[in-house]
């Protein structure tokens, strides 16, 4: 063990576990882990000298986990404007993924990346196609990543098959900054006979499971109709509710749904992504108060930027908070400290890394980030978590650390090339976004 | 004339009337006004040469207005949260604001102006307590604004009087930045008598009036147990809607109201600020589809700090989009381009300076943003409507100009110093707060 730190941190206030803030502390980085969380300014021994962050006026949180996305998707980001669902899926995203080289899958990660290190976000949960480039672009860039290959049944066995692979050579890569898990589509895209081999394979290989489920009210609709169950009772029979599972969206969960959610609980989670669901017009949002009652977590989630248009965690964060109010007509509900409770220890549960990343405590890996709120916007501060939750923004997040090591400083990111990147990107889009083929990779029909 | 410009914009792409968007173009600003408008780089010939800004990359866009704020309660930014709107009121608000001195006024519309500047916010409709300390600070800061008076029946004529008072008095000052209002404060803390008189004295004097109406539902279906009479009903009875009015929020507007604002069409303007409808968990937003139907102008707003945490117009701008297509049901409505039209030529016919500004075009005067979009969370751009209005975000504006002058270059504000702004304001914090007295400014009982 090295006399001196990795990193210490000094000067700044720390939300810690419990949701309780503490002033004026200083975090020993050593090993990927925060070794120590100490009042006052450092000491001086040789355990708490090192590379040295005088972080005075500033907050540290633990670093933002989008729970679900698909990054390279920022490739689409306003190609598909004010569409209905159907028409979104079927007139643009999935002709164009048909479209869709590693190459692109590369240059979309790096860009996502990128954006998501600026807004203060450390780890993602990724569910895309040629996930080895992403593997690729989570090693180079430093994040934290919890990455699936999706499938459809449409692709036969090989879907499923080249899923399982990749979660098998990717666990516990890029030193133990990528976790894996099984990513069939969704259910009104994957059999039930494939659900529950996927469910066979998570048991056999101790992988979770990462999918779409009920996104819309639509879907359990025509689930109900086809089937006779919700796209939840279809995930409770094949098998899939008794895997580690991270279900996206569930703005379609019906009340009949929360007793089987219920004796899922400890092994299911769900991420909400709000503003997609404001987009599409959505009739409603994820339960997230009925699911937060029966004891599953919620975490936060873009989407990917086709919809969402961003990959901004922090807005996801707020909105939550908003829409959840509204929803439920209740105006003391999701207060900021609980939207706090959701963006850190209910994300980082969501993804199953609850022992790692979400909150910052000794032992901790050390992913976190530095909030300035000395902007006229954030000024003053009667409430820490309220100026947190509703003023301050992504752009106020000054320095993001995943694993100890400083991915951006002062706002400026170490490790991605963000002009070189969007160069070549922008120079792929015309064969990228090329709908002359009709080619689908999948047709939308819930 | 002087030979030399004012202030030379070469290389930005624009957005003209009509909404559409011209690459590569130079603006020359001469008076306060834009004088040309052209293709390509400047010419060299004295008429466009003089001070330069190098805007390669950048849009210039409209400056945004915020049609309803009370500018000073940044003050109260995150000390009443995650209240229904009764005990925001009357828990915290008034009784705070009963202790309000004009210095509070002038540092909390200092710090305001700051954080508007700062989001590319150029003119502002205040309507608040100890105005000319707001006009004051529009004079230094080199802001544009819309600026009344608050009263109350409650105050006894006084209150009208002072109201009119402020608005003969201001009325075209800071060099023509500063327009009034009568500002009456809303048809349940202010009667229909003083409401009438306030119509007649906006009559013979020539004077606008802005006011809050049918700001919820409570509010209309208070009104019709009341006076078998909505807000809107009061506002036609008493003479309101025959004058140039502008209505606070509307989010209590019924069907039945339609026709009578159709009816006041050409004078009558409606603020939207769906962030702190949200937050209040109030059951509708703002119709803003019923009144574009009807020819209503509708602005964009954020109300005060104390509700919607921010004065960020550019999330106003968002949210609307969201929120209408998510009230409506329709995500073809209330596109990119139609988020844009609300922002720039409705907001300036909201405060009656559709002549003057929200639209950049030769003869207008010269108040724009230049906004950066190389960032990773705007790029690629496929649709830069899309772009603009769900990607990018306030801290995006680099350069925000008000009647041809520089308020904030590269970020940079020019005209306030916010640190000694946050260390006065901060030290009067325990004497504005202080709540042990038991007064308010008024009762909140709709």
């Amino acid at each position: 063990m090295t006399p001196t730190a990795d990193l210490v941190i000094s000067g700044c206030t720390i939300l810690e576990p419990g949701l309780t803030f503490r002033d004026d502390v200083t975090v020993v980085v050593r090993d990927g882990l925060i070794e120590t969380i100490t009042d006052g300014p450092p000491d001086g021994t040789p355990r708490d000298t090192g590379p040295h962050l005088d972080a005075r006026g500033q907050i540290a949180l633990p670093g933002l986990i989008n729970c679900h996305t698909h990054a390279p998707m920022v490739a689409l980001r306003g190609l598909a404007e004010d569409l209905p669902t159907e028409e979104w899926f079927n007139g643009v995203v999935w002709p164009v993924e048909s479209n869709l080289t590693a190459r692109d899958v590369t240059l979309g990660a790096r860009l996502a990346c990128a954006e998501m290190i600026r807004a203060g976000v450390t780890c993602f949960a990724d569910h895309y196609f040629a996930m080895d480039a992403v593997a690729a672009v989570v090693e180079e860039t430093g994040m934290r990543a919890h990455l699936g290959q999706a499938y459809f049944s449409s692709q036969g066995p090989r879907g499923r098959e080249e899923s399982l692979e990749f979660a098998l050579r990717h666990r516990d890569g890029a030193g133990g900054r990528i976790t894996t898990a099984l990513a069939p589509h969704a259910p009104y895209t994957v059999t039930d006979a494939d659900l529950a081999a996927t469910a066979a394979l998570a048991h056999d290989h101790g992988l979770p499971v990462h999918l779409h489920a009920a996104e819309n009210r639509d879907q359990t609709e025509a689930s109900l109709a086809r089937h006779g169950a919700t796209p939840v009772d279809v995930l409770e029979r094949t098998g899939i509710l008794d895997t580690d599972v991270l279900v996206a969206h569930g703005t379609g969960i019906l009340d009949r749904d929360l007793p089987v959610l219920a004796r899922a609980r400890g092994h299911v989670s769900v991420a909400t992504a709000p503003r997609g669901y404001l987009k599409f017009a959505w009739p409603t949002t994820t339960p997230v108060r009925a699911l937060r009652e029966i004891g599953i977590p919620v975490g936060l989630a873009t989407d990917g930027a086709a919809s969402n248009n961003s990959l901004d965690v922090w807005d996801s964060m707020a909105l939550t908070a908003l829409v959840q109010k509204s929803t439920t007509g209740d105006p003391r509900w999701l207060t900021a400290r609980q939207a706090l409770d959701h963006a850190g220890p209910q994300s980082a549960a969501a993804l199953g890394l609850g022992d790692r990343v979400g909150t910052l405590a000794p032992g901790m890996r050390a992913d976190l980030i530095l909030v300035d709120l000395t902007g006229p916007h954030t000024q003053p501060v009667h409430d820490l978590a309220a100026t947190l939750v509703h003023s301050a923004r992504s752009s106020d997040v000054r320095t993001t650390i995943v694993d100890g090591r400083v991915l951006m400083r002062d706002r400026e990111l170490l490790t991605v090339d963000v002009p070189a990147v969007v160069g070549e990107l922008t120079s792929r889009l015309p064969a990228l976004t090329d709908r002359g083929h009709g080619r689908r990779v999948q047709e939308y029909n819930t």
